[in-house]
């Protein structure tokens, strides 16, 4: 996507090193780094340098092969894949996308490995970036809709789930794109996505950069704006949705779903199908990941000078907990968007569009 | 309240000194402000040294006593009386006050008007003190309820409804206060309240100075905790109320409503009927104040070394938008705690409490 005169992926190859956006200096300063060896990927994967699920396989993709480079025997491989996994054990894309990388230059002569893992890394790329820009052409007649009856689209959004997310167009923000680059009068509000402020730094630099209109509100504000009839529709992303359409996503989405129904809002949800885990019928029993306190209790954030600096937002010595993620039950959410099309968030919904996945999943 | 091993008000006459807490230090430090003249009044109140609408009221009223000892001639109680209201001019409290007072000293010998308008704001403290712990004592039976069940109590609160915002005592603190005091087991989780903080800020340091178990989370959170049963009550305060009991209060209200109505947790509001508009019918038709977009782009907290700092957490140049309330419908609301008793958020319930201010707001 757009990044002042130039199109940058999340994630690309320069030459024989893997480059990256620092995620971790958004908005204040744009830095790419680059990875030559494993231990750079695993630090960067833990740091956050890079995060967002889709985008955090192919970057474990790449560390395989960076590993192989060194060292293409079987130990080595398993090291790594290890290491990675280490890095962020929660993140399922991560042993996805090590297991595909495995299974692609497993059966190979070891000379062979690093050149292969390092193409099925950039598969991996450019099918995350299509899978988006699918989820993007379907998405987009939901804002054409509105737009053909009022001339103009209000969308919110929740945290970040564009193109930084991923390795291009992103998912929720991908119609917004699609919408923008035909012309249609699209204005975003973005919530600033408390605690770790995603929407606030990733959403609205990535909406500066490419021209779209949006303007940043506290997490607060969005059921009032909905009252005042300011939002036509709500799209965020999704970390996990079940096999009846219960969606889990940044903590808070479940406060937006409440008004949006209570206000006749479309309410819809944007992801790959790798998101839908086919295996989970109910949405309360995904466990809900709890992060340090201390993303609640400090903000880091740019001082006058551009240096950046946290501080401290409660007393000394407060306790403070941290969800990072909630469940939007499946009556609250209008529909899917998906690489394949729009569906119900419900589970004919769901087995209409992945009726082989579905499948798959049973056996 | 208990403030270390003291006990202090917002407020109180120290000589012929006004003494207030500076509350744009607070949680950070604790510094006391003496006033000697109308003007450090009118900065205080201009840079919320003090805020809370009730505890405006007073400040605004040992403002006038300070002018009166300076000139205590009308054209310097008038001149007086407008450099306050323009300090906050949407602060309803404020002129409520001013007029309290003139119409205590208007009559009176000049000589006489100082030490009496010095008394009127006396009283006027120590009647609103009367009020919240009346407040507290009925909302204590909400608590009780609870407990008797269950052996302990989880509250959620929204902003900063302490005593902070009062003289003492506060609005939806005053339950949790009273409860604490009589031995029950008590939890609060305090919503941060972007984006000015006041939960992390104040209402955690409130809970802190008096010993009571409490819990900050992202304003994000408070539905995940309603969907696993964590919360048992949520208690906020009120800016102004309709005569049908829709509840104007700090934006994002609304949402935590609506998370209580679908969880079935009880959503009260506390207040004094000073904040009840018996002339108004619709909450729709507040008019919701506009602040600053520094308020959303902006987060200010105390370094490592302790001093407070400002940092930008959007990219620069982002447009932002910060609406400072919401409305929440009466429909959501379980009931309303004021000083004569606890009553439905409703035309009848409130007619019921307050037959005589319905009347006088009639005629």
């Amino acid at each position: 996507m757009r990044v002042g005169d130039r199109d940058l992926r999340t994630i690309w190859a320069d030459g024989d090193r893997v480059a990256v956006i620092d995620q971790t200096r958004l908005p204040h300063a744009l830095e790419i780094r680059h990875w030559r060896q494993l231990d750079d990927t695993v630090a960067g994967i833990r740091d956050m340098v890079v995060r967002g699920a889709p985008l955090i396989g192919v970057a474990g993709a790449y560390g395989l092969a960076l590993a192989l480079r060194a060292d293409a025997g079987e130990a080595s491989l398993d090291a790594a894949g290890a290491a990675l996994l280490a890095a962020r054990p929660t993140a399922v894309n991560l042993r996805w996308a090590i297991e595909r990388v495995r299974a692609a230059v497993i059966k190979l002569p070891r000379a062979a490995r690093a050149d292969a893992a390092w193409d099925e890394a950039g598969r991996m790329a450019d099918e995350d970036a299509s899978t988006c820009a699918a989820i993007g052409r379907h998405g987009l007649a939901l804002l054409n809709e509105t737009a053909a009856a009022k001339g103009r689209v209000e969308v919110l959004t929740h945290c970040n789930a564009g193109w930084l997310a991923t390795v291009d167009w992103g998912t929720a923000l991908a119609p917004i794109y699609a919408a923008h680059r035909t012309g249609l009068d699209v204005h975003v509000w973005v919530d600033e996505t408390r605690p770790r402020n995603q929407g606030a730094s990733l959403t609205a630099w990535e909406l500066q950069q490419e021209g779209i209109p949006h303007t940043v509100i506290v997490d607060n504000a969005g059921g009032h704006l909905m009252q005042r009839g300011r939002i036509d529709l709500v799209l965020v992303g999704s970390d996990r949705t079940t096999a009846t359409g219960d969606v889990c996503n940044k903590i808070g989405t479940y406060l937006k779903a409440l008004a949006a129904h209570d206000n006749g809002v479309r309410f819809y949800a944007a992801l790959p199908a790798s998101t839908i885990d086919f295996r989970l019928r109910e949405g309360r029993a995904i466990p809900i990941e709890e992060r340090g306190a201390e993303e609640v209790t400090h903000v880091t954030g740019a001082d006058s000078e551009g240096a950046l600096r946290t501080v401290r937002v409660v007393p000394a010595g407060a306790r403070a907990a941290n969800w990072a993620f909630d469940v939007t039950p499946s009556r609250l959410v209008t529909g899917l968007v998906t690489e394949r099309g729009i569906c119900p968030a419900s589970e004919t919904g769901i087995r209409g569009l992945f009726p082989d996945l579905v499948e798959a999943a049973a056996e």
